[in-house]
C-alpha cells in the first residue's frame, strides 16, 4: 500500500528531504520486547551521510525519538511513532528542477504522477525517506533475535563497478568485520581497490554502483507464504523498493541459469536435529518457504544519477540544456546502503515470522 | 496476502494438483469490459503442458469457465470466477514423497510450515496453481488494452543454459513472432540451438534454465506508486512469485552495475508529443514510477528440479535414499512460463494504472 | 476489500443470481482441520430458501463442493475453493428492471456505480451472494470449535415488526432449539405470534422486518485489535455488509444510552479460574478487545423490499410508473439470515483469535 | 489493520496519553490540495477538553504540527505527517490500575492482550488517541469539499440520557448552529436541558451516555463498494472504532423494524437533474452504495466509565476493592465526540469516493 509494507508487522513511513522531519509508524511489534532509541540509533548511525570522504559531507545527527509504544523500555504491543527531524529544511535548493528534470531521477515521473512541481523533485524517492525503514527494520531485527536467538542478518558490498569481491565465507561475516572498512566490503585488498575506484571516480565528477549481498542466518524453516507472499518475492519487493535498485538474485541467481537440474539440486542431508541441504543454490527458500538454510541474496545498485560531468538533456518544454551538478556529491552510495538493506530484510523476515508465529 | 494480489485490481488464486478444480477470483476489474472464455482461452493454451515434444506429454485441456461477474458477454464490476476442472485428481501418484522429501521441490518446506503430509508434496508450489493468474491476467490485459490502446505485453526466451539470444529490437516483437518456433525464441537460429539443447538434456535425463525477457510498450506516465508499491518492486515481487523464478532485473539490471553514471544516466529528448529519454537504462522506471518508455525486465529460471538422472538424497528420518523420477518430465519450463510472465506483468500494470487512473 | 473480508483467516466471495455459480475461497485456514462438506452443509441448509411456507418456495438443492485445499479429509493449509451451482441462470426474469428500478432495492445504485444494467439488478446484493459467507463461516467455525472447544455462536430472532421476545437464559440457547419453531424465536409463545404476523403479512402482499439477536460464548480473552479493528468495529462492519441490515448494538447498545455511568459500568467479580463481570452490559468487549464474557449484540433488519402491493415510483427517464411484484415473494427473511449472522460473527472471531494466536 | 484505516485513503494513527506525541500519516492524500495547519486546528479545537464547565478542566493546547506531504501550502501526493505533542508525560498517574482494572475500562483486556501492565491502562483506548483521526479526518473533508464542492458533514447530539432532541431539518443544520451551545444540540430548548442534566449528574460523581446523529450531504451516487465494503458497513466499523460507541444505525435503523415493507420502501421520484427519493428510510445508501440522498445514521455512546462514585469491584488478584475516581472528570463526552464523528465519516468517505473515483 504504497507507504505501507507488512501484514502483521506493518511500518507505515512518512517524509522527505525538506519537510520537518521524516519517520515511521511500526504497528504490529509484539508487546515486551525490550527497546529504547539506543537499539535503533547505531543503524541510523551506519545509514548517516558524512561518515567518509567517499560520501556526501553533509553532516545530519539524526537522531531518532520514539513518541509512541514504549513505557518504561519496553514495547507495549501498541504503534510505535519513530521520528528524525530534518535540519536542513530549505525548499528551493534545487531551484532548475522545476524546468528541468534530472536524468535518472523521479523529477519527471513525479511531475507526471501527481502534476505538481515539488521544489525537491521526487521528494519520497530521496534517500532520507529511508531513514523511517532502517529506524522500524531495527526493531525487526531486535524482535527477531529476541524470538530466535542466533539470527544474523549482515550484507556487505559485493562489488563496485568491475571490481569484485571474493566469495566470503559466510561463518565469519559480521558487522563488525563489514564496518572495518569504508566501503563496507569484507575482503580487505578488495576493499583498497573499491575505495581506489570510488575515488577516482569522485574526481573526474562521475559515480559508480555495485552489487551487495546480504547473508540470513539462523532463520526457523517454514517462513513465508505460498503463491504471491513466497519469502523470495517479499524480499525481492522490499529490495526493489530500495532507490537505485536495479536487480534482486537469491541463491544461485542468474548464474543458476547455466546449470543443468543435476547440479543445481539441492539434495538432502542429515544436520544436527534438523534436515538440511548439501549445497544452497536455493538460497535457503524452496516453494517459497524457508528451508533453514542461510537465506542469501544479492541486488544491483545502479551508479549514483547525480554527477558533476555536463550532461546534454532538455528542460520540460523541450529545449536543449546543459545540466551539473553543483557541489560534492557522494559517488558511491553502496556503503551508505548496506543497513537500508539490512533493514528491509528484517521487515521481511520478522512480517513471516509473525504470519508463522502460531504455527511455530 | 499470500493468494490475493493486488490493491484495486485483486486476483485470488486457488487449487492444486489434485483437487477438482483450480482457478481464480479477480475482484475490481472495470464493468462494461467485453469479456469470454475467449479472451482468457489463448493464454491458457499457450500454458498447457503437452503443446510438442520439448515438454511434458500429459494433455489437459484446461478450459476456463467464468462462473460469474459477466453478463451478455460484457463484465459486471462483480467479482469474475474463473475455473478450470482438474482432470487427474489421483491422490498418491507422488506416494514415496511423503518419506523422502524430492530435492530443491517444496515437499519438505511445505511440511515444516503445515505439518501435513500432502499427497502431492508442495500443492501450492505446483505449475498447476499458475492456471488462475493466467486467466486473471488475460483479463487485466484485456482492460489495458481496451483503456490505453496500443500496449503491448510481450515475452520471450532470451537463454537456455548457456545459450543466448541476441539483443531483439522490441519494435518487432510480437506474441505471433515469439510462437513460431516451440522454445519461443524470436531469434531462429538461436531457437534452433536452444531446441538441441534441450532434447540433449531430456535424452540425458536432465533439465536446463534460462531467462526470459518482458518488453511493456504503450504504457502512460505515471504508473507505480513511491516506496513499498514501486513499479519495479510490484513487478520483481510478481516475477519472483512465479515458480522456479531465482532472479529479476529491471532495465540495466546487474549489467547496469559496471557503467558509470555519465554512461547510464538515460539524458532526456522531445518525442511526438511528450519528453522521452535517449537510452533506457532505467527500463522505463524513474523512482518507482513509469516514465513513459518501455518497460523492460529479465528474470532467471532455474533449471527443473524433477529430473529422470539418480539423485543421492536423505529421507525425512535421514537415511540415504536414491531418487529416481520415472516417466517423462519437461526438461526446460521455460516456453511455457511466457504467458504466466505476461500474466504477473498485466495484474501488476492493471493494478497500478488502476490506482492512478483517477489522476490520469 | 471488497469481496475480501479478514486479515489472517480471508474469504472472498464471488456469483451472483444468474450467473454458472456462486462461491468462496478461504485463504488462511490451519492445516490439519478436519473438514469436508458434511462441516459446510448444515448451515448451507438452514439458509436455504424454501424451508417452509413462511419463505419463498423457490428450491434451490444448493449442494457445496470443495474444490481444493483439502486432501484424505483434512486442511493443507491452502485456500480452500467452495462452489454452489446456480440452477436457475436466466437472465431477463426481471425484464422491467433495466427501465424502472425497484424501490429500495440495489438495482438503480449499482446502474449508478457501474454504468451497467445487469439483468438481475444489483446482483451481489441478491441474497445469493451470501452462500459464499455461510459456507466460510461453517469453516471459521470449525476450526474455532477445533481450538477452543466449547465456544457456541448462536442467533436467533428476536423480534419481528412490533413483535417481540422476551430475554432468552443465554445458557439455555443452541442451534436445535431456535429450529424448534419455523421462525427461529427460542421462545414458542411469541414464534406462534409471530409467524401468524408474517402470514398476515404474506396474505396482504406485505411484508416485515425484524432484529436478530447473536450470542458467543467461550471465547478467550483477548480478541480484537485496539482501534479501527476493534472487536465490535469489525463485527459490525461484517453485520452490516448483510444485505437488509440497518442497524448493529452491542452489549447494552442504544437502551445503555438511558443508564447513567454507576448502573452501566461491570464490576469485577472472582470467577472460576477468571476475573469475570457480574453484569454484562458492555457486551463481552472493553476497548476493542474480548474479556471473556459473552459477546453479545442485536442487528435490526428492515422489512423485505420486494412486495406484493403496487407501489408509485419512476422509471429512469423520470416516468411514473405502478410498480407491483409478481410471484410468491419471501414476507420476512429474519428466520433464513440467521445462519448469515452466525457465520459473519465466526468470520470476525475467527480472524480475531488467529490475529491473536501467537500471543495466547 | 488495527491501526490503518482505508484502502486508498489511508490514515494510520499512533500515541497514547503518556507517550511523547500523538498522531497520524495520513497516505494517499490526492495532489495539489492546498492544506495548512490552519485547516486541521479547528477540528481539534473542538475535539479539545477544556471548552466548558461541562468537560474536564485538563487544558492540552493541541496544537498540530504538518511534518511532511506538503510543500508551499499544498499537498504533494506524499504521506501526510501530523503530530501533537503531549504536555504531560507522567506515567505513574493512574498508579493503582496496575492491580485494580477498572469497571468498564479497558485496563483489564489490554493486559489480557498483550500481557505487559501499562501505566495508563488501555493506553490506545484512551480518547487522546482520537486526535490523529480528528486531524486525518479534516483533511479527509478538505479533500471531500474541494472535490464535489457542497458536501457538508454535520453531527450533533440527539440525546443526553432520556432527553432525545426533536428531528432536525437537516437543511438548517451546520456546524455554526450546532456549536451554539455547549452540549452542541442544534434544538436550544433540548439543549438546556440536557446542560442540566449533566450539571446534575456531575454533582452526583456519576455520567450520562446518548446519541448522536450526522448527516452527510451532497454525496455523488455511487460511493461504497458491494459485499464486505458497504458503504454503511465501513461507516459502522469507523463509529464503533470510536472509544465508548455501542450501537450504531442507518437511516430508519432499529426503528425500521417496526414498519412494513410498503411504508419502508422509499419511492423514486424526479429531482432536480437526477432520480431522487421520496421518503429516506434507507438513510441514502442501497445495496452498500449511495443513492445521491443524505447519508444519515446515529450512534449510541454509553455513559462514562470514569465516576466519582465508590464502585465494588476486584482486584486482578480477586481480592475485593472499593474503586473511587479522584479529581474531576468529563460526566459526558458526547459534545466532543461531535468532531470525532465528523472525521470518522469524513475518512469512510473520502476514501469510498477516491475508489470509485476513475468511474465519475
Amino acid at each position: 500500500m504504497s507507504s505501507t509494507f507488512g501484514t502483521l508487522f506493518r511500518t507505515t513511513t512518512f517524509g522527505e528531504s525538506h519537510g520537518k522531519a521524516v519517520g515511521a509508524i511500526v504497528d504490529g511489534c509484539p508487546a515486551n520486547l525490550p527497546l529504547t532509541e539506543a537499539d535503533i540509533q547505531p543503524q541510523l548511525n551506519r545509514r548517516r551521510p558524512g561518515q567518509s570522504a567517499l560520501t556526501t559531507p553533509r553532516d545530519e545527527a539524526d537522531q531518532v525519538i520514539i513518541l509512541s509504544g514504549t513505557e518504561n523500555g519496553v514495547t507495549l504491543g501498541t504503534p510505535i511513532g519513530l521520528m528524525v527531524n530534518n535540519r536542513d529544511q530549505r525548499p528551493g535548493d534545487y531551484g532548475d528542477m522545476a524546468a528541468v528534470p534530472r536524468p535518472s531521477h523521479a523529477d519527471y515521473t513525479y511531475l507526471m504522477k501527481y502534476g505538481v512541481k515539488a521544489s525537491s523533485g521526487g521528494g519520497r524517492a530521496s534517500a532520507r525517506e529511508t531513514i523511517g525503514r532502517v529506524a522500524a527494520g531495527a526493531i525487526a531485527e531486535k524482535w527477531l533475535k529476541t524470538r530466535f536467538g542466533e539470527i544474523s542478518i549482515v550484507a556487505y558490498v559485493s562489488s563496485v563497478g568491475k571490481i569484485s569481491a571474493p566469495e566470503i565465507a559466510f561463518e565469519t561475516l559480521t558487522r563488525e568485520r563489514v564496518d572495518e572498512n569504508l566501503v563496507r566490503c569484507p575482503d580487505a585488498e578488495t576493499a583498497r581497490r573499491m575505495i581506489a575506484a570510488i575515488e577516482k571516480a569522485r574526481d573526474e565528477k562521475d559515480s559508480l554502483g555495485g552489487t551487495i549481498t546480504c547473508i540470513c542466518r539462523g532463520l526457523p524453516a517454514g517462513l513465508g507464504e505460498p503463491v504471491f507472499d513466497k519469502l523470495e518475492a517479499r524480499l525481492a519487493q522490499a529490495m526493489l523498493s530500495i532507490p537505485a535498485v536495479k536487480g534482486f538474485e537469491i541463491g544461485s541467481g542468474f548464474s543458476g541459469t547455466l546449470m543443468r537440474g543435476s547440479q543445481h539440486n539441492d539434495a538432502f542431508i542429515q544436520k544436527s536435529g534438523r534436515l538440511g541441504t548439501k549445497t544452497n543454490y536455493s538460497g535457503g527458500v524452496q516453494g517459497g518457504i524457508s528451508n533453514g538454510e542461510p537465506v542469501v541474496f544479492r541486488i544491483a545498485i545502479k551508479p549514483v544519477a547525480t554527477i558533476g560531468l555536463a550532461q546534454e538533456t532538455v528542460s520540460l518544454d523541450g529545449s536543449p540544456v546543459t545540466l551539473e551538478a553543483k557541489g560534492r556529491h557522494d559517488p558511491c552510495v553502496l556503503p551508505r546502503a548496506i543497513p537500508i538493506v539490512e533493514s528491509m530484510a528484517s521487515l521481511v523476515l520478522a512480517d513471516a515470522a509473525l504470519c508463522q508465529e502460531y504455527r511455530l
